[in-house]
């Protein structure tokens, strides 16, 4: 098979939709209920897809008496017919999202072991049901965050921190469902997929203390608020740790992640004849320079055979970062302003497309999800009068793309799994 | 085998070491070298290696009589018997080059072809061999390429008009020394090993015309030198071109390059048990990116055993760039500041050491070719009382590994195939 244009920009087009169907929560979630209980199923949930995730249950179990109460985003509301549906502000907390964290609690109160609880999780959940331990105000809460940001703490280590000041996250939600059985569906955009870190993990053990958080203000110095660094001394409600009875029901499912998403992409890549490798699903970085060290690696790849032999595709996950100079910023959107940096550095070389695009189908401040670049992209762009540099100095890959028609537009995808980049060697 | 710090530090050194070798005048020119000629030999050359290069054949050839001169930097100097030695300036071009240009011109006229001429070339050759064409004056070159670093063209473009400006490149030198033989043998730190581009291609055919360098002129607006223009203009000497009868005897043959170095390196790797994945040999971009995207990869490789499964050495070649901001620099060099920004992502994940440095054996300002971070390298340097992500901010990543006693130090090798970069995943 010849990978001309046409067929390239087909190919990436299946691919990037492979990805985001694999982390689409009405195709994949109903294969991880567990089996319907005995008692009562009651529903919770936080994040960016949890209305559609409680969508997906109520599908799946179109029969089975369901109740409880999941927040979203504003503006990422789903119609549910049994499941209610609040809405609080991300990222920035507001107290809806309090008020929803106490409806959540409140929800799964009281019930017996042979009750189901269902924690539908996702991308902001965290911020969503930010909720203030005792004595602490969400004012306070947020001056915490603020001194943690600054302090050059990793992330972490942010979250011990914020686990244990917390009345939600760190384990709390599912001490307060005990005894009845706990199943986490969680679709995941945090680097390493690690449960404690999504959402601030409401439904696992903490893998800390109250003393390693104690340990970690005193080690970068952090100025928190008298009622935090009080609340931290005092540390009279120990997050529940690992083999602590009372979460002996919970159990964690992954329905998405990025890897899965990866995967999903590989398997639809080798159907098209393009042995695939996945390079990592949690590449971080500057947009523009992780751009350049994928050109560099596609290169590599044509010429040398090394990391993996034509035809084939290099796919990768993860979230970079775009940082706008004193200069301003155009209408960017970190995969799009990634896909110049690449194209750029490419310079028209033969035989190399790439499509980068965000899974929740909106990059940046435009209405597209991403967009492709191809061996002609800068000679395209020269011909419309765009200098394809200054536009990636400017941040305004968005333009550039646009002025080409080469913009990947999805609408909402109702999920995240994080960037999907995939460069194709023909 | 369990990969412990001791056996890790070791082994990263040892591909180093492998890679260096590789690239080392002194080990690898004699076997590259060709039959012995019935007539003359005349050594010309050109390049930081120049001298090693020349000393090499010397020592290769004891018996046979060679003449011939060679241009190398200020400093760069290596005892020689046979054969001379310039210096000149670089990187920016100084008379002394313009000199050593035309004496190596000389060095090659009025051979027959039963001569054979050896030229040695390897990085910056061409700012030491850079002699104007007729009716251009060194400062007015120079202007030139101010203009071509401002114009926002690529490598190739740029180089493209330098050999039209040029009386020494783009095959000048091959059509000097016709009818003898002319065997080039090259050491590459130039991305993707273009001949045409190592110290603009004295002895290759030129694959650009003087018609190809006015329309750059034109796409990108530049302002060059009214001399320049108007030798662009009358395109009295053309470049030769591929099939030249007059380059017909013209040989070209790497003795060392990024590749092979790499190549060299995954060869040691597999006796020592680590599966190496060569990445690419051209990997561009901000350093500190680049490391943050090595420690994803190999992030993944560790948890997910893609896109190579460990025990692994992730391998990489290429030149980075390190961007100062209006804060200024402390002592970086490229590859210890991308090893900084790799160890920072890691955060210290078990299991995960690595080695970068420039094979030149000098990485920056200081004297040491590049460092080492290991597993403990951010919570050592947290107990010296360094804050990484500062140092790393402040361009100081040669203080943090200099602290630590976990500097890269070789003393100048003599060859450079540019920079080398080891991550191991244990």
């Amino acid at each position: 098979m010849t990978w001309d244009d046409a067929k390239a920009r087909a190919a990436l087009r299946a691919l990037f939709d492979a990805a985001v169907a694999s982390a689409d929560p009405r195709v994949v979630l109903a294969r991880h209920l567990p089996e319907r209980p005995r008692g009562r199923v009651v529903v919770v949930g936080a994040g960016k897809s949890a209305a559609v995730m409680a969508a997906a249950v109520e599908a799946a179990w179109p029969d089975v008496p369901l109740s409880g109460v999941v927040v979203t985003r504003y503006g990422h509301g789903h119609p549910t017919s049994r499941i209610e549906v609040l809405e609080a502000s991300h990222p920035v907390p507001d107290a809806a999202g309090a008020h929803a964290a106490r409806r959540i609690l409140d929800a799964v109160a009281g019930l017996t072991a042979d009750d189901l609880v269902l924690f539908l999780v996702s991308g902001g959940g965290s911020a969503l049901t930010t909720l203030p331990a005792d004595g602490l105000s969400l004012a306070e809460l947020m001056a915490v965050n603020k001194a943690l940001l600054a302090s050059g703490a990793n992330i972490h280590e942010m979250n011990c921190i914020r686990r244990h000041l917390s009345a939600f996250s760190g384990g709390r939600l599912a001490l307060a469902a005990a005894p009845a059985r706990v199943v986490t569906l969680a679709i995941s955009d945090v680097p390493g997929d690690d449960p404690a870190s999504i959402a601030s993990g409401p439904t696992v053990p903490d893998p800390t203390s109250f003393a390693d958080a104690r340990a970690l203000v005193s080690l970068y110095g952090m100025a928190l608020p008298e009622a935090a660094t009080a609340h931290l001394a005092r540390a009279e409600s120990e997050t529940p740790k690992s083999g602590d009875p009372r979460l002996a029901g919970a159990e964690y499912r992954f329905i998405a992640t990025p890897r899965m998403a990866l995967e999903a992409a590989a398997k639809a890549a080798k159907g098209m004849g393009l042995a695939p490798l996945i390079l990592g699903d949690a590449l971080e970085g500057e947009a523009r320079e992780l751009g350049k060290v994928l050109a560099g690696i596609a290169l590599s790849a044509r010429a040398h055979g090394s990391p993996v032999g034509a035809p084939c595709v290099l796919l990768s996950g993860g979230e970079t970062t775009v940082t706008i100079g004193r200069e301003g910023g155009g209408r960017g959107g970190r995969n799009a302003e990634c896909l110049l940096g690449c194209a750029v550095t490419l310079a028209g070389a033969p035989g190399i497309w790439a499509l980068m695009g965000d899974t929740d189908g909106i990059d940046g401040s435009e209405d597209n999800a991403g967009a492709i670049a191809t061996p002609e992209t800068l000679a395209r762009a020269r011909a419309a009068g765009l200098d394809p540099r200054a536009e990636l100095a400017a941040h305004d890959s968005w333009g550039l793309f646009h002025a080409l028609g080469d913009l990947l537009v999805t609408g909402p995808t109702l999920t995240n799994v994080n960037d999907f980049r995939a460069v194709l060697v023909g």
